[in-house]
């Protein structure tokens, strides 16, 4: 399960200049709680928990008062590790989780998950301060 | 013959939040009635059909209440496997097939056709919520 | 000398519809009838028409009543051959006889030829329906 | 199902000289009989076949006295089209087909297998003349 | 923990043709026992378990009387997901469980592993019948 | 400690027209204070100063009066070498730096820092005259 | 129609040293004598002469006491530009009317011709001296 | 010293339509007067005149009245060889002999010079027909 | 200067199989003792030590018995940081430290450094046990 | 003209072991003495000696008791700069400047010539002491 606890903040050395902040890892992994689109029920049943998906999760956001601390954030996204979640939830989760515990001026989550059954799905979701 | 039929939907866990799903797929193939602009009667009598095209279809939309579900979406490509049918109506016809079924905010379709005599089609099709 | 009287169309078959088609060719080749930055008249003797010139032709369309039928245009662009013509008149030539023939609501033609002289040039011109 | 008899072949214009000739298309596709390592049995059914496998086809050969006629390999690879073979037979079967009818010095076969469950194949057989 | 007996075969069926079999998957994951190069003993508490590795698996053989099933070898690689254990042991290990289980004229496995404190390994194993 | 003193100008030869100067480095070296998200302490006292950390800094800017001495850019960015900071203060230090000493129209420092942890980092900032 | 006495040799100016020279050209152009794989006959009556085939020729030489002038290089090349001839033809007619004029040491042609009917073709031809 | 007079046009053959021209040349070089970033004063002494500088060059304008004739522009581009001039003057340079000669209604000149001292500069400026 | 005695080993798990580890970083980087190609004397006060030079450092081995601890490799290629010293040592350096500590069956060395003066240099060297 | 008198050497540091040294500059230039294949008279009238000819130089060598001092090697190059010389004797005239002042026990230098009138050049020369 996604532990948005293990995520820590340290203070926006620059605060009142508006500059922006890319991270990327390609070693974003979760699981698919119904074994996905290329996993049938036998397989299922030995990995207790479902089929592995693969990701690379890149994020952007323009810092407020805190920045993310960068090993924290590895953490969090290890946490996604044997969860079983869909692609929809994986990006939106990450979009909640950042942007209630950084606050950020604002933030875009793009997940790009690997092809399965012939297919490669890419979703991105964007928060804005109100 | 392309079967929506097979197309299935699940409920957007994120409704109310505009956010963006792209899919896409190198491995469309579809028959060409005429056989095409490399292929002649003689071969078409061979074939029982048209001569093999093939693709890569790139689809991006927006969610409103339900999004695509993607084994199914897979299914729905297949279908227009043995169809002969032209490069502008393939487009087009997905275009209409998933707006009609997912309702989606917004949703662009783009048919990337291999070379035919030494010519490259790309084709983009666009709808947008009334 | 180029034949636009080779090029056909077909009915657009979702007229209604603003979509675009973009065609791309790497094999287009003419003739330059002063032998151009690299041949001198020696040369031109020998090739009794002009040295070669080769280019990649891009043109995208936003159909409107009339598609170009792919066929056709393979056949417009073969006939080009052994004609002399400097680059400026290709791509204008070409936007003139496609926008002549298909009217359609928008029309872009970019000629991208090869390298002549240590220099490569890259021409693009534009047609809107008035 | 394979049409060998689709093959033709014309005679080797430099029958004295070993040289080599390559060809190689990105447009092959078959069906998987069992439906493969990402379709499940009720896929099956609405199939009628198996599910699809793409692979890019590479041909090396050494010409005897006879060539393989370019229109009529096209042919040949079309018709496995809708024929369910696995990876392995893909591959020794053209092999096979190619050596009986053309009699080369040596031929080289490889198919480059689209991802399937994250596992991408590639499976080559050689054939020299004794 | 690797789970070998996940490994199936069927039978290989061009058994007097030596021909060779290559399968790649970028999605191996597996856990460092000591957390690795870049993880201390505190984010190792939080693991319970080691710090995730990720690598790129390359495997080539010839088979003999036996081929490798394709579905198996995908769960087979997926027990390794939750296993802390070394890089120079994950190749020497997967080397191991294949000639074991397929007895192949030959193979190699590679596992190209991703940076780790700014430093890429790659480790390549390699067997040959006696 | 970056020597912002180092850094000289030249008269813009072209002063009344707006255009613009991008300059790239691979070569840019810096240290971590903490060591960083993959370096423990054992290894900063061994270190006397911090992890190395390395970017690539991007610079462009449309010059007012004063133009950037190449070279003496060259020496400023070679004076974070041993220096302890983190990213977010390299490129806002690098903007502050270059903005005061050459007041140009605008400017716009990029680091694109080397992956730790799995994780690359790239920061965006930017100055507009006021 | 090939014009081999289009070709001139110099003398080379290290005959005592076996080195290698290395030629290039994606600008070879010729015409086929049935239309070839995507013509056909009423497509050719149009074209007077064959459909156009497109290839880079590849030339790699070790002389002996003659250099191929690269001028005479070019328009013999351009000699083909007109003439209904095979592929397998061009590789080895190129092979034997530089072999004849410049009495290498050895030489190898290769001809990369473009995609038709989605093959690809590469014929490559090698001569050494007696 | 660059000598604009060796600048030729052209009459425009389509003056009534706004249509852009693109030419690209990785053969520039210059030399820098004062030996530039990496050389010291022994080696200017042996180079009587300045250190080698190496740029692409490219060049985007929409004619008016007048063509920019390419031989004439690579004639042009050779008179900088043994001329010893700084990155911002060439450039810039460039932009007013071309403007001054051609009279376009745009014209934009980019100079990408080779990595010095570790650092790479683009420089590029713009003209407007007032 | 560098310190060899950082490299740390553990024993080859697979000690009595022939087998190859590669590793390689981007991010090597050391100081030319006389400030190298692109460097003068005034610099060189600036710097106290030297011009920065940067480097990939390549390496493979086929261990005996003992293999090398990936972290103290880290260690030990950052001790060359701030020490003046030759390309060409550089590599044979890092050759003699490592066989004397691991004592492998083979080693290879490359050092692929980055530019200077214009040219790249890349040093290899290979050791054998006797 | 070139000026071997400007090469320098330094003693081999590691005389004992057989390694290799690898350079490559992308800015070697020098001029046609004929004006080139792309030429005509009147343009050499206007350039005082040629037109310009540009490679990328490859020169790898397995020093004796002398390596190639960096710098010098730069300055030897650039001394081509203004002299007409063709493609074969650039190469073959470096590997005789280079062996007779290092005495190698072996080098090979590579010329990559860039495109002249759609043609490419390559050539390669070797050195081994005897």
């Amino acid at each position: 399960m996604p532990q948005p606890e293990l995520l820590e903040t340290f203070p926006n050395p620059y605060p009142d200049r508006e500059y922006e902040i890319f991270m990327t890892t390609p070693e974003f992994t979760s699981l698919c709680p119904l074994g996905g689109i290329e996993t049938d029920a036998a397989e299922l049943a030995l990995l207790k928990g479902g089929a592995p998906d693969f990701a690379t999760i890149n994020i952007t956001y323009v810092p407020d008062r805190e920045c993310i601390e960068l090993k924290s954030l590895k953490l969090y996204l290890w946490s996604f590790r044997n969860d079983g979640i869909f692609y929809e939830r994986v990006v939106n989760r990450i979009l909640d989780d950042l942007s209630g515990k950084v606050k950020p001026r604002s933030l875009k989550v793009v997940g790009d998950f690997n092809v399965r059954g012939g297919l490669k799905s890419v979703i991105t979701a964007t928060y804005h301060k109100p």
